[in-house]
């Protein structure tokens, strides 16, 4: 397995090195590369995403990043030019990010219940396009439009994904997420291409839900959802709020998945570098931790990823919840946990 | 007064109903006339919005509506046809929603703190122009497009109406919600009017959130929110997230404002029509009657307006939660509470 990773900003080179010594335990003969990419190249070089860069990163397996951004580097640069470039020029259509409320672990919400789900984000288009414009700037009459542009060729291919994932869980129910009474030409086009990708999948039970309300339910009665599809935006906003409802950014991982395997999937937690608490041991690496699951599982390593997840519940189950323990004690935690092959409930 | 009602589809009626008589224990002199608009009109007539009845509407000092919306009409006619062309056609850019969580309610989030928010949506352009369209529909190769249009006039006129709010609130904060992060164009031009309009008011404080991680705090931290200013679509978002935080959409009141005047402001519960509690006397009309606290309040009827709001309050934290009563009880309850002129604690 060659592995190119992205440790980045902030925590994510603690995170990440706690995610690798984990990774060892169960692939001890992966061969890691390290890029420097993110702020500190920024500010050294001006460089972002270079093309020989991206062109080795592509001779890779799959990537892993840590975490990129620095309130030193103006909002936007670091976003555009790298983390959505990598998206974009990598082809990562499926977003993927499970959010599970693990035992032992207590979100905002009073009564959460049995939260399981999985979101399928659409990756490389919407309004991430980056179409759009400016006009007549710095006048009384500017006007900015931003185009969401949605494509029944990269639709499909994440409704066709997020159907097979429902297929393969236990309660096979999809919910599309979207704004179609106010959106009808985007929201007709993903309306369509579920129904029609629907009829391969009869076993797949179907819902519908507006995207305000579907941030209603994530807070009442998250248990209803298993899979959701969605568009980019849409993705972006409730994977967050699905994310706080688990117990927080800290816990979420991620998958920018080119399902062709054309080009390497990257796997990073949601959270970002957090430059507040950096370098003191502070940061949570299980997020990083369960990127590592996502890659193992997308590579096929499918007895690996589950294990790892398993370490995950059961240090999540019975950790000190109030001082879960520094970034290197989990993370040597969670590799003994995986070492010591237990199969612990997942 | 002269007041245009719009009773709506089911629950509609039954919610206004209770509204007018509450209303009518602070102006017993309004003149009240009833406008039969939403599905039973259209499936008797194909007419959603006729220009005659928006010419009349346009008479009036203000517009209650109930609700509007059945699952017998293909989503988006109503929503398009009706709502959104009342916004459009009367200029309503400010989209006005408070979320607050009154002693008592206990909403879904453990711990929410003292939640007293309003947030300022804008409501006439954004991705809710309805600019876009279908290209090689029905083929593989189809593309949808949808335009987020963003002017500098209709932008200032929401920010600059959110810093008047905010300089009126006690902790005078404003915090601007976008995605300027990926939206470049937009986020653009929202940012810098934002920091424009704050040149003239010193002493409001300005906070940024990105839409997604404004979700996050509105379930694990919402009391740090005053008043928030934000787009059409991302305001859609977080105002439902909000009244759930807050209690549930059946307590959200919102008001559809023209801040010029040149056309009536419209006030409305932010739930839905319910068609499947409609006509049993099970719905809470106090998102209606929070509504017309509002209505009062925009036409300048202060004391009034903040009278209903107090008999709400005291309401909502004397109930018995489990069973507030009947719709007509509630009714009564607040219309003998306004009229009992005592000032509760609001
Ligand atoms: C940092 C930002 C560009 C990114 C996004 O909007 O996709 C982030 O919020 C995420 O969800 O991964
Ligand atoms: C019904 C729908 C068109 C509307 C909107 O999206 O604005 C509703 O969700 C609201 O928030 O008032």
């Amino acid at each position: 397995m060659r592995l190119a990773v992205i440790p980045g900003d902030g925590i994510g080179p603690e995170v990440v090195s706690e995610a690798l010594k984990v990774l060892g335990e169960v692939v001890p003969t992966a061969e890691i590369t390290n890029y420097d990419l993110g702020a500190a190249r920024w500010h050294a070089t001006g460089e972002l995403l270079p093309e020989s860069v991206l062109g080795e990163l592509r001779q890779h397996d799959a990537i892993l990043l840590g975490a990129v951004g620095d309130p030193t580097v103006p909002s936007g640069i670091l976003e555009r030019g790298l983390l959505l470039r990598l998206r974009f020029e990598m082809d990562h259509h499926v977003n993927l990010r499970p959010a599970r409320l693990y035992p032992g672990v207590r979100g905002p919400l009073a009564d959460a219940g049995d939260v399981d789900m999985v979101v399928v984000r659409e990756g490389t288009e919407g309004p991430y396009a980056g179409t759009g414009g400016l006009l007549r700037k710095d006048t009384e009459h500017e006007i900015a439009t931003e185009v969401s542009v949605n494509t029944a060729f990269g639709i499909r291919r994440v409704v066709a994904d997020a159907f097979n994932r429902a297929e393969g869980r236990p309660r096979k129910h999809l919910t599309l997420v979207h704004k179609t009474n106010v959106l009808e030409y985007a929201g007709s086009l993903w309306s369509r291409i579920v129904e029609e990708v629907s009829l391969e999948h009869p076993e797949v039970t179907v819902a519908y839900s507006h995207v305000d309300a579907a941030t209603i339910h994530l807070v009442t009665d998250p248990s209803r959802f298993d899979v959701i599809v969605t568009d980019n935006l849409f993705g972006d906003i409730i994977t967050d709020l699905a994310a706080a409802v688990t117990g927080g950014i800290g816990l979420a991982a991620s998958g920018n998945l080119d399902i062709t395997r054309r080009n390497p999937s990257m796997f990073e937690p949601v959270h970002g570098s957090a430059p507040d608490i950096a370098g003191q041991g502070l940061a949570d690496p299980t997020a990083a931790v369960l990127s590592v699951s996502l890659l193992l599982d997308h590579l096929g390593q499918k007895e690996s990823a589950r294990r790892i997840e398993a370490s995950v519940a059961f240090d999540l189950a019975t950790r000190d919840q109030a001082s879960p323990g520094a970034t290197q004690a989990i993370g040597d935690r969670l590799a003994a946990l995986v070492s010591s092959n237990v199969r612990t409930a997942g």
